[in-house]
């Protein structure tokens, strides 16, 4: 039993865009115990559409398409299907009025052009589309259950979730049960060694995603009990990883979990940030709701900013450079003071690619956290490119706050 | 004349990573005229791998296939590709001689499951890879020239362009040249509209890449005099789209441009921002160099921050609120007098998603330019996610900083 994920539409194959579609819809499946067996991108080509369907439907029980269903003379995808089946596309008079209202909604007229999404190929089952304009439709391709899905992200992956997904179950062997846990710290060949044997004991398969700097460890267990199955074998994952690398479990950022924890005790954060340029407040700042825990910071790039609104004293700058963990400390006590938080994070370093020197080389980051109990101070030198510098110090700056928070100050 | 881009690897296949390098290589042979016919992903499975080079290989000229490359047991593309063509593998003392010296010098000693990436189908090119320790190699299968290259996309992308792209040569057709064009502030489809008749006037071919918020305009000649045409009609595109909208060409940023105007100024910018949290900032720094034109911000999320480190007036913040036109200004002067910088630029908002209201809604974001000749001001509602808003937010400040610069105050 495999899949197939079909992915339309020329700007594809011409590179104009990174195909974000074709993995989300693996994972999707791969999650659900459906094996993906091939992922095609193929143009806007008449000919070439149907004869893809037609070797993919041969091969396959599940074909999940996207792109192709919009209103232009390039969006062919429902007229290839029909063709495929050999029937013909039939109007559907109930889409034309859904589509016809969302675009009155949005203050715009229906065109002639946007008629042609409510055409379908005669017998499909129409999947309404609740964030846009393009319905989608299944119908059964030869031996497979065939979705069409429009191209835009937002748009299908909430048709996939609420409507393709449910459909999805006859193909889904027995039961199944997921634990997504979220960590930081360690690298995927590490977790990898340190969670051998768990995979065997507890009757579950291990999967990892990486989403740099963080790696994503996947609990899945299938058949009887495996809710409970899934959950003791992800207590005993975070048992050997331990809770200062598994932050947090499913759909949760780094930054949300040490909010959290922040606000479970009440406590605010300060940020004092010079080679990161602002990565750690864009971090705090991603989801809603940071006002709750973070008051600010200050991108302290040139020295004399170091020293106007943090108070690092210029003979402190002069005898240890920027970059040095007496300074580091400086500005974490400065960012203290002059935010008015209860904790400061303080991140200075040579994010590179030039400005390395044989002392302080290029990927060097001295941290520092300050808060009414005292200091706490770490310098690490990151691998990679300038961005991977700068992502991986931001991270695991927010780690030592966390770590503070867990452990205090003398850990 | 088609080519086909083939990736190999379960890890894709599951959805465990997206693939960039299908979008990255269909760029490349867009670019160089060669239409890609089809991009396939398929997992480690050795018959899967050769029947799919069987069937790509009756239909493509060019084949550029990544993955498969690696020391592990499920690393397998050199003997399927043997098993295609029905030869014997044989080992190349070179390449074995080359992995070795790369591992010492990165402190590591040869393993015997590296030996097997000096195993080669007989007769292959082998492509030297000066990036890692996987070669690839280039094969005639049937008519196709097909080329086998590792997964990790720094190795790719380095085999690519100096063994792969000079192999192709023979399938592109006459002389090619290149410009490309940075956008910002217009969407796609605005741009294609402003840009009519521009294709057939200057006997060139326009297409769009987008990295939102941005789009970049590429302009393709080919043939006799293909760089003068490209250049005219590039000269062309420019004068449609201004120079407000068109920032830069080739591998350029906005803020490395905007930083290249402050410079030959002589000036250097500060930034108070709110919503975006620090995105301003990490745009700024995201290239080596910022420090000649950036000093550093505030990021001003609690209004204490505003009051204390910018000097807002606490009655304005209560008057107007923190979203608000003469809050923006005041930031924006606080920033310059605070920041010691020759240009101040604020923002302030909602990104959502909650927290908006009928008077200032989600996306709703005022701008103000500050420097000593006077002071500029801008209100937008940006549709879309708060990860949507903050980027568009964060682009649209620089673009009113580099209006300020080359328009002044009063533009």
């Amino acid at each position: 039993m495999s899949a197939a994920v079909l992915c339309i539409g020329t700007e594809l194959t011409r590179g104009e865009i990174v195909n974000t579609n074709a993995s989300w819809l693996a994972e999707e499946l791969t999650d659900r115990g459906i094996e993906v067996g091939a992922i095609e991108t193929i143009a806007d080509d008449r000919p070439l559409i149907v004869e893809t369907l037609h070797r993919l439907s041969a091969k396959h029980l599940v074909i999940v398409c996207t792109g192709g269903l919009g209103p232009t003379t390039d969006d062919i995808t429902s007229e290839c299907v029909a063709e495929a089946l050999g029937v013909p596309l039939v109007r559907d008079e109930a889409s034309l009025a859904a589509i016809r209202t969302r675009m009155e909604k949005f203050g715009r007229v229906m065109a002639e052009s946007n008629k042609k999404q409510a055409d379908f190929p005669t017998g499909a089952r129409v999947l309404e589309n609740r964030k846009g304009t393009a319905p989608g439709f299944q119908v059964a391709l030869g031996h497979a259950q065939a979705s069409f899905m429009p191209g835009v992200p937002r748009e299908m992956k909430s048709m996939f979730g609420e409507q393709v997904a449910p459909a999805l179950e006859p193909f889904v062997k027995g039961q199944m049960f997921q634990v997504r846990l979220k960590t930081f710290g360690m690298t995927e060949s590490a977790v990898n060694d340190r969670l051998a044997g768990i995979e065997a004991e507890h009757a579950v398969t291990l999967a990892y995603r990486a989403h740099f700097p963080e790696i994503e460890v996947k609990v899945l267990a299938r058949g009887s009990d495996c809710p409970a199955r899934a959950r003791a074998a992800a207590d005993a994952v975070i048992a050997r990883l331990g809770l200062d690398v598994v932050y947090g479990e499913g759909d949760v950022t780094f930054a949300q979990q040490l909010g959290k924890l922040l606000v479970e005790r009440k406590l605010t954060l300060g940020v004092a940030e010079s080679c990161t340029g602002g990565t750690v407040g864009r971090l705090l700042t991603e989801r809603g709701g940071a006002s709750d825990f973070f008051v600010g910071g200050v991108i302290c790039y040139a020295n004399r900013v170091k020293e106007g609104l943090l108070g690092v004293p210029a003979p402190l700058l002069a005898k240890h450079g920027a970059v040095s963990a007496p300074v580091a400390r400086s500005l974490a006590q400065g960012a203290l003071a002059e935010l008015g938080s209860d904790l400061g994070l303080a991140l200075t370093g040579v994010a590179g690619p030039s400005g390395g020197t044989a002392d302080k080389p290029v990927g060097l980051v001295h941290f520092a956290v300050a808060s009414l109990a005292g200091i706490s101070d770490r310098q690490m030198v990151f691998p990679g490119s300038r961005t991977q510098v700068r992502d991986l110090a931001a991270f695991a700056g927010l780690s030592l706050v966390r770590k503070v928070l867990l452990h205090g100050h003398d850990a």
